[in-house]
């Protein structure tokens, strides 16, 4: 509990907010428009959350298995994600999103307790890990129940079990990203698992959110190096990953990722795990366009070796990028910038890189040299607080993603860009698969009705054939979208496994299951 | 039609059956105690199922939506699957389980219809591809159904679509293994999946069981390589996989692939493909012990560079496998032989190939040349006519299979030999992941109650840690095993599924599902 709390109104540490310098104000004023907002943000003493609807009686059960606050400031600091809409909301001061109270279980049996005592009560619990959710996923719809809390996994943070010969790890669901990598390194591991999200997300959602790193081309995504799960529900445990990989039935881990805290809380999870890597280089290539870039991705992906980071920004990311680090012109300035990254021991990383540099080159790469790619390293996790300060001085900045097939990654790209019409939108291939790649968009815009936009972007999305969410998730943001996506018949199956495991649906109400 | 027919009573082409050399024979004898069984085998046109048990008004409903035989022969040659009992019943002239019609229909929207009359006639439906089910998939349990029919998916049998930008095939599920890399090479590509069963084994079969070929190191499993599913069930269709991977929800392709057609019938398959390898290489090792040569495995295949094809027989199987090709004593007799193959094109082959060899000579390999690889690549298909052929001279044959992470590898791999006493136990380690591995057992004896032997191998696997099956399935025999491996909570979620897609129960009934 020593470490700093999350900015209950924006990202990351407080200490390490940075506002912008005046050029680039000035600059956002002058060329976008951006107004600065008439209300003065909230402080957070300022705010009180309604009473607590909790009863009395489930109050004192609570906390018979498991700390209980019901403080304002918990209580607010449990209050929805970390979306635009999120931040924007609670900075106007409303706080109606506030659990009713806060748990903090110290393991497995007491979560399982929580559960019952959820049923018998008639409370909803909120998983909460890290409360990064971007897609509303903390604020769940809680008509029909005599409040919700917030179950808050922090105390859950064990590094349960090392198996360096089948190279796992056993985590505890509430270790948060710079953890993890720092007790698995006392054994010579690494998760490698490295989100936008890694300082502040916890293994529990990484897992139930179905997380990607940016380093998932080496490393994979979350959810492929799961291989076992424990996870509470109101009616029981399951204990599933008897081996990485068998055939014995559906893989019912895959039922569990993803599944955001709807049909249970995990409280274990177990990982695939490497050896931490010796050496590290990362590279700025430049193509010049768009296309050309994404057809040299797509080539070494499908073609290896591949390198552990590979990501591309258009045309207009690039130039953003570049005018932020007063870098442009430098290098011509057009184009679109790739950074391409290699982790591991020395010779596998030669190797690797040597090959890459030359499929690189024969696709119309210039290299950049190192310079662009420590950059990138350098400020990999800081974009989250760049969009506080935008935030801060007027401007409206949000992101989505989505992913499908290679060959129609140019369509669904024209498709986003064409349902946000008159704003500020840059693009990143993010994660790359042999048969797949995602897109990841930034806006920038000095107003828009985000909530008339937002649908706009996800029936443009569905219209294209790519799928909502390739990282964020569902939560409540994208329910609707993910019933379509999946069908009355998918909806109806996730209806039926909600209903078995959690027959009075205290689990997150309303998020993911339409 | 054209293609042969698969041996009513035994595996593959009849025309290729190779009876056993007198000088096996008679070691068989002499050494093991082999006696020739007293029955001797019926003949296919002398057997007579029990009447059809499906009424006149269901027969004449199906013949309007595809097409219905009822000729004893049909019958016969849709019962049962190829486990060495199955086999052994067919033999011995016991058809009880032969199903009451075969239905061949010729698209999806026949197969929904089908679905419809089941459930409107009350008989149950057996989804049939090639009919190499070896833990009991074909044999449902029928009680309280007017009969049942064996869905034959054969006229399903078309390459959809080819994507080579995303490399991706939509193949139909009645197409064989063979019929598949036939269509895929006029386009350039392969689809790599080869398990033994490939020459007989078909897409929808390979999906639903979740199949692994013997490349699997290189190409991946196949469920791995399902991008995408469309699946008739008796209450709608589903339509999954808008992406190679997304964080929208649980993944409801994990939940359709090996549900063994319990769940619904898989009438289409998207799977990443790839290109045609212009190289193949097969090399084989020797190692001086089990212990040391599944060392070597698994460095590599956490380290990389990961060869295409990865294999080790323990020291019985060698020893047998260098006695059957008359190479006994040769190389010392002794030890281990693992296989090691790597298909691509040729720089990327003698890049991985350089490397790999350095780790296997480092850990103590010792290079027997191409000669056992080329002999275990021409021989790959070919262990079932084996086990006809041992079945015929008297002797009891049969295989089993199980997974666990590689620190428990030992344990498992003693577990299963000592719940197998005074019976000839061969192994290999046949397919190996980062963190895992799978052991594969062929058991050669004069005599077993199998009936009891079975069960006391699936305790010994479960309580050593090991899942119930790393590629053969669930099916009927398994049924019991898997309820264990995936806990009460498990099969109440698989029940819930079933009930919601499947709510008369006419898919696979008593397969899968507890």
């Amino acid at each position: 509990m020593s470490e700093p709390e999350i900015s209950w109104s924006g990202w990351g540490d407080p200490a390490q907010a940075a506002p912008l310098p005046e050029k680039i104000t000035t600059l956002l004023r002058d060329l976008l428009g951006v107004k600065p907002r008439e209300a003065a943000p909230v402080a957070l003493a300022d705010l009180a959350p309604r009473p607590s609807r909790l009863s009395a009686a489930a109050l004192r059960a609570l906390g018979e298995v498991a700390v209980v606050r019901t403080d304002a400031e918990s209580r607010v600091r449990h209050t929805r994600g970390k979306s635009t809409p999120d931040l924007l909301a609670l900075r106007s001061g409303d706080v109606s999103a506030a659990p009713d109270a806060v748990v903090l279980p110290d393991g497995h049996d007491a979560v399982v307790k929580v559960l019952e005592l959820a049923t018998e009560h008639g409370f909803a619990v909120v998983p909460f890990g890290g409360g990064t959710s971007v897609v509303g996923g903390l604020a769940p719809d809680d008509s029909g129940f005599a409040g919700f809390v917030a179950l808050d996994l922090r105390r859950l943070d064990r590094l349960v079990a090392v198996d360096p010969v089948s190279r796992t790890a056993t985590l505890e669901p509430g270790l948060r990203g710079p953890r993890v990598e720092e007790l698995l390194a006392e054994h010579g591991f690494t998760l490698g698992h490295f989100p936008q999200s890694f300082e502040w997300a916890s293994v529990g959602g990484f897992a139930a959110a179905r997380s990607s790193g940016q380093s998932s081309a080496g490393y994979g995504r979350f959810d492929e190096n799961v291989v076992g799960l424990t996870v509470a529900t109101p009616t029981g445990t399951l204990t599933l990953g008897r081996a990485q990989k068998s055939a014995a039935g559906p893989d019912l881990r895959q039922l569990v990722l993803g599944s955001e805290g709807a049909f249970g809380v995990i409280t274990s999870v177990t990982v695939r795990i490497r050896p931490v890597p010796e050496v590290k280089k990362y590279e700025g290539w430049r193509f010049a366009d768009f296309a050309t870039g994404s057809r040299a991705l797509r080539r070494i992906i499908q073609d290896g070796p591949v390198p552990t980071v590979l990501r591309l920004s258009d045309e207009t990311e690039t130039l953003v990028n570049l005018a932020q680090s007063g870098a442009i012109g430098e290098e011509g300035g057009s184009g679109c910038l790739a950074i391409v990254g290699f982790e591991g021991e020395p010779r596998d990383v030669a190797d690797r890189r040597a090959r890459v540099r030359e499929i690189l080159i024969e696709e119309g790469g210039t290299d950049l040299g190192e310079g662009p790619g420590d950059g990138w390293a350098h400020g990999r996790f800081a974009a989250p607080y760049l969009r506080d300060s935008l935030l801060d001085v007027g401007a409206f900045v949000e992101t989505l993603e989505t992913t499908t097939f290679w060959s129609n990654i140019p369509a669904l790209y024209q498709a986003v860009l064409g349902a946000l019409p008159g704003h500020l939108v840059m693009c990143h291939i993010s994660h790359v698969y042999p048969s797949a790649a995602s897109l990841y968009f930034t806006i920038v815009t000095p107003d828009i009705d985000w909530d008339t936009a937002k649908p706009a972007v996800n029936a443009a999305i569905l219209a294209a054939g790519g799928s909502i969410s390739h990282h964020h998730g569902v939560g409540t943001d994208h329910r609707a979208a993910y019933a379509e996506e999946i069908g009355p018949l998918g909806v109806e199956i996730l209806r039926a496994v909600k209903a078995r495991v959690d027959p009075a649906g205290v689990l997150n109400p309303g998020v993911l299951i339409p």
